[in-house]
C-alpha cells in the first residue's frame, strides 16, 4: 500500500486548530481511529470557512489515504496543517498532518481526494472558478 | 492516490454484519466518513473473534486507504466482507468491502495495515505463530 | 434527584434490537454513557417505524432523565424495551430499558419528554390525530 | 418529569470550554442529544483536573437528567458551568448548563450523581477526604 503523498510541514500554509475528547480514547486507552476522520474533516471545513467565508462547501469524501503514525490521546490540543495538491475538473486532492501541540509529536498523515457535487441533484460538477482562483492563491496550485 | 487493492467479492471469505445508526448520519443526510472506520474495526474484529475464539487481538491500524463508492444511510443492515490479504513478520494487511444489504450496492472498500504489538511494552512483536496458521488456513496465506 | 419513572418489563410492549460496537467503549472499558443516548433512539425511531410506516418523524428530545444500572460492554446485542406513557397536546414522555441479551441484565433506565414540532417552521405544533390513535392502541394512553 | 436542580449562573464558578464539531450535528441539521452527555462528561473532567491536578478521577455516571433548551450547532465555542451540590458519603451530584459563547444562548441543563469506585475491584467506595475538602472549598458544600 503506498503511503499517502503529504508535503513537508513548512509547504503546508495552513493550520487549523481542535481538540480531542476524553470519550476519543476507545478501550485500548488511545485516540480511536475513527476520530482522524474527523480532525481531518475539521480541517478540511475550516480551510474553506477561512477562504471563503461561508460554512458549508458542497462536497464529498471520496477518498482517503491515512497513515497512523504515533498513538494519539484524548483531552489534547491538536494542530492540523491542511494544503490544497491537486485541483481537477470536478475534484481536487488535499493533504493533512495532525500534530500534539503539548509534544510536537506527529499522530497521523492522510491524503484525501474530494468530489464537488450540486446537493439539489446529486450529481457532480465542475468546481466553481471563484473557488478555484482563491484556492490557487492560498496554494499555489 | 492509488486505489485501495480490495479482491473481488468472490474471494473474499468472511463477512461480518453490522448495522448502522441513525445518528451516524451526519448534517448531508449521508453516513459520516469516520462511521466507516467503524465498520471496518468491528469486521476486523469479527474476524479475529471468529478465527480465535478470543474477544480481542493486540494489533494496531498502521494505515488505511478507503475508497467511498456510493452514499451511505443510517439505519441499514450491512455487510462487510474481510480478508487477510499479506502476513508479514510483524504486520499484515486486509481488505474490507461494505455492501448494504438490502440494495446490494457496495458504499466503500479499503485495505489496511495492521502491526501486532505487546500491550505491556507497547513494542511491535512478530505475529505469533498459531494466528499465521489460521489466517493461512483461512485465507491461502 | 428523583429516578426516571419506568414501568416493569411487562408492560412495556415494544422492543427495539441494537448492536453496541467496539469503540462505544472508553478508556474505562465500559460503554461510554452518551452511548445510551443513541440507544434510546434507535429504540424511540424503530417504535415509530414500527408504528407509522415511515421512516422518520418530526419530534425534539426536550428532556431525558437516565439511570445507569450496570456496566454496559461493546459488541452486544442488547433489547431495548421502549413505551409512551402520557401523551399531551404537543408533547409525550416515553420510558426505556436497555438489556444485554446474553446476561438478561439491565444496564440502563431513562424516561424522555419529546415534542413534535413544524421543521418547516421550528414551531412546536400539535401531536397529529392519527397518531395519537395510533400511539393510544399501542400502549393504551 | 422533575427538572434538573441547576443553580443560576452567578452560582455556577466553575467553567470549562469545549468546542463542537461539524459531525456532531445529525441530519436534522441541529447537535445530536448524545453530544450534551460528552460536552457534560468534558466538563466535569476539567473541574477535577483543576482541582487535583490529575487527568483522572476514579467515578462513574449513575444517574443524569437533562433538560434540552434550544437546538445546539456543530462548529461552535461553548461554555460549560459546572458545580458540585451535593457531596454524600460515596456519591455526589453536580450541575451542568452549555451555553453557546457567540450567541450567549442556553442549549443545555444537566444534573448528575456520580458515584466513586475503586477500578481495581469495581466496588463503590467513599469520597477521599482530601476530593471532600477541595470541592468544599470551590463550591462551599
Amino acid at each position: 500500500m503506498e503511503r499517502p503523498n503529504v508535503p513537508e510541514s513548512a509547504r503546508m500554509r495552513f493550520r487549523a486548530r481542535a481538540t480531542t475528547r476524553w470519550s476519543d480514547e476507545d478501550n485500548q486507552g488511545v485516540l480511536n481511529n475513527a476520530v482522524y476522520m474527523t480532525l481531518f474533516e475539521e480541517a478540511r471545513l475550516a480551510y474553506f470557512r477561512d477562504l471563503l467565508a461561508v460554512n458549508q462547501f458542497p462536497f464529498l469524501l471520496a477518498q482517503t489515504n491515512v497513515l497512523f503514525v504515533a498513538p494519539g490521546r484524548g483531552g489534547a490540543e491538536v494542530e492540523i496543517e491542511c494544503a490544497t495538491l491537486e485541483l481537477g475538473t470536478t475534484s481536487f486532492t488535499q493533504a493533512y498532518r495532525v500534530r500534539d501541540i503539548a509534544t510536537g509529536r506527529v499522530w497521523a498523515e492522510a491524503e484525501a481526494r474530494l468530489v464537488c457535487y450540486d446537493p439539489t441533484t446529486n450529481a457532480k460538477r465542475p468546481i466553481p472558478t471563484e473557488l478555484r482562483a482563491i484556492v490557487a492563491a492560498r496554494d499555489g496550485k
